[in-house]
């Protein structure tokens, strides 16, 4: 008879854990057979230890089946699940889930999403900062707006992957939440029990994710896309810099605005090239056309208003007022704006994404614990980018908080995230390798 | 503020905590604020990156300021603890404590003791094999016994270093029991909340202890020897041999009665030695007079009855029946008794320690977890010492068990445990080391 004792020994002399020993401990972690302090000792020996790309594939796999799938089968069409593995300012979803349902060529997007902690925003509260919105939806419910408009996004069903739940709560309380094979097996389980032919995965590179290097980017999009080929899944995995916040705007209602000017295609520049290229690749893995077909498509519905209209149809679902996704002056004002201006002129050389993160997170736009408020209004919209110029004086970026301390604190911390040199830095590309 | 988060990344970096880390970790364990989860990640963490001296001195510390400490003011002598880390047939303490009583030099020997736990016997369940015995006893009775017969042997208060007894019972099923500066702090910490002005320390190195090569034992010994000194404690360490198990008998009452024997100057002669030279080094540290001398001392009281006298002593206050140690007959006899003969002839080249204490316990003289019964008649007679010579057909070892089944059982592995080959091993020295 297995006992966890072993599993763990095995693992500490760096050994490979075989299928019996793997479906061993889901099986345990998902009927609450092993001790919370068991899982969290193992998961440390393998933090340090690793696991081989086997070891990680069979994780995933009994996590995907220790609970139900959502098999989505009243949906005639491509399923395509998009996933971004986490950064500051990344509303990437917001934007592409409309705009694949608005190319409108049989292409379904059923997203099931997260909520934020700590730096990094939840998609969940983002959308939930138009007023009205409620994502917390049934899976009869979740299934019919996909039917019917072409995507949806929604609360993540927690009978989906319920081993995933547990361990990924243990993981954020004993640091062992950056290992690449646990956050792959994490993943992926979710996609594997979710019902989806596809899936297009964002793999975040830079100070602002969990991947510092583009060689851990690599390894963990390699990794995942392999755990999706074995069970059958297309599987596409972008590599995209993470070193700064995606777009100009960090917060909850600051980041759907900027959604929504991406949408009427007035967005941020390198904002809207990261959701054309998902976009497409996502089309592309449902076989509609060849690549440079599926860019056209994708950029063709953000200037004909098809992928705004698909945004407002999908608040209206989920009973929100839909009149703020044409009127953003409708979202509400924070009662604090703050402006941070520049202390010396010269060229912006970095602006740290973790930084910019916490600085979001202290003026309110963060949970520091699960279960906790938000303040949808709080954020930073930042008025430079890398590379541009400024003069000392001028508006670097704009705060928005609850109250002066909450301001004053982000402020502190924003001001530190943003570095200011005297030669223009080279321009990088924001999607840096794309991995099948 | 600290955080445990900080604190395991901190390890997991393979930096060294700081004393208020590590004090704030120590208070959490006790007062139960640091939920076990996160308390195994971190020792899980401390098994891969191991703890500096200073961190290991400094847990030792607080652990041993985590609750009460014993005093026993009312003695008026030097107290000498002696402490093993534990091993296979390891009776040395009901042996060497009736020694240095006997002795009678103004030396007292208050030893807190515990029970068997897995493949390794317990002193207290091994003293209480005899009919009557109960260690479990009030603090103000055990200062009482110490001060009048000279020593106790008792169990361990739970009052004493309570963060010791939680992160045992969690390294123990966690697989982060070993781990040398996890021992040497919880061993020590335990060492320092007690009363005692001097330590000896018997460090088993060998297959049947924690400590598997002499570097290992060198290194745990040294460490020890390091917090005892710190806390003004004079401390010596012996590293003594477990690669065979310790005298002839492995059991509960087999094991007393082979100390019995011992004390009646008719024992094995190596475990006459090891008692001699660590009953001697009590003696030495406790500044009894020059090494020389408190070896004759100690010898002495094993051949004038005054030792075994000592220990009819402790077993009458401890409400047992003393004519057992003066008649060994009367110990309760096991149902069944069966005899392992040598398949070969040849000289006895290995008698594996964990196998012989695997054999015991499956015999029914262990226990499988806390709190599970034990038999005390259970147990291994071994007729045969490393080195000896056997012919084919000659009883190898007697063993007794309450049912044919374990006989059965306890058989295969005690068969598998001894190994006989053609020429006869070099003898090697018990004591393999000492380290001041």
């Amino acid at each position: 008879m297995l006992k966890m004792h072993d599993i763990i020994t095995k693992k500490q002399q760096g050994r490979e854990l075989n299928e019996e020993e793997i479906a061993f401990f889901v099986k345990g972690v998902t009927d609450g057979n092993i001790p919370d302090y068991q899982i969290s000792a193992l998961l440390m020996a393998i933090w340090f230890k690793g696991m081989t790309d086997e070891e990680a594939i069979c994780l995933a796999e009994y996590m995907a089946d220790s609970g139900e799938t959502a098999e989505l089968l009243s949906v005639k069409g491509k399923k395509v699940d998009k996933h971004s593995t986490g950064g500051v300012g990344d509303k990437v979803s917001l934007i592409v889930g409309p705009m694949v349902a608005a190319v409108n060529k049989g292409v379904y997007v059923p997203k099931m999403a997260g909520r934020g902690l700590g730096f990094t925003g939840g998609t969940l509260d983002k959308l939930e900062a138009c007023a009205g919105v409620n994502t917390e939806i049934s899976a009869e419910k979740f299934e019919e707006i996909v039917r019917e408009i072409g995507f949806c996004i929604a609360g993540q069903s927690k009978r989906l992957a319920p081993a995933d739940g547990v361990m990924t709560a243990l993981r954020d309380v004993t640091c062992t939440d950056n290992c690449i094979p646990l956050i792959a097996a994490s993943v992926m389980s979710k996609k594997l029990a979710s019902g989806n032919e596809c899936i297009v995965l964002d793999i975040k590179c830079g100070s602002g994710s969990f991947c510092k290097t583009l060689r851990d980017a690599e390894e963990l999009a390699r990794l995942m896309v392999r755990i999706g080929a074995r069970a059958k899944k297309k599987t596409v995995a972008l590599i995209t810099d993470m070193s700064a916040p995606l777009g100009r705007a960090v917060g909850n209602s600051v980041e759907l605005i900027e959604a929504i000017r991406v949408l009427e295609g007035k967005g941020d520049e390198e904002l809207t090239e990261i959701c054309v290229t998902v976009a497409a690749h996502m089309l592309y893995v449902a076989n509609v056309a060849d690549y440079e077909t599926c860019v056209a498509l994708a950029e063709e519905t953000l200037y004909d208003g098809s992928a705004l209209k698909k945004l407002a149809d999908l608040v209206e679902r989920l009973g929100g007022d839909k009149r703020y996704i044409y009127d953003t002056s409708l979202f509400e004002e924070s009662n604090v704006t703050a402006m941070l201006v520049a202390d010396r002129s010269g060229y912006i050389t970095q602006i740290d994404a973790m930084g910019v993160g916490k600085a979001a997170a202290i003026l309110g736009a963060g949970r520091d614990k699960l279960g906790g408020s938000i303040d949808h209004s709080a954020g930073i919209i930042l008025n430079k980018r890398i590379g541009d110029r400024i003069e000392e004086g001028e508006a670097l970026a704009t705060l928005q908080a609850k109250d002066l301390d909450r301001a004053q604190a982000g402020m502190e911390y924003l001001f530190k995230a943003v570095t200011i040199g005297d030669s223009q830095p080279e321009k990088t590309n924001i999607i840096m390798k794309c991995i099948f």
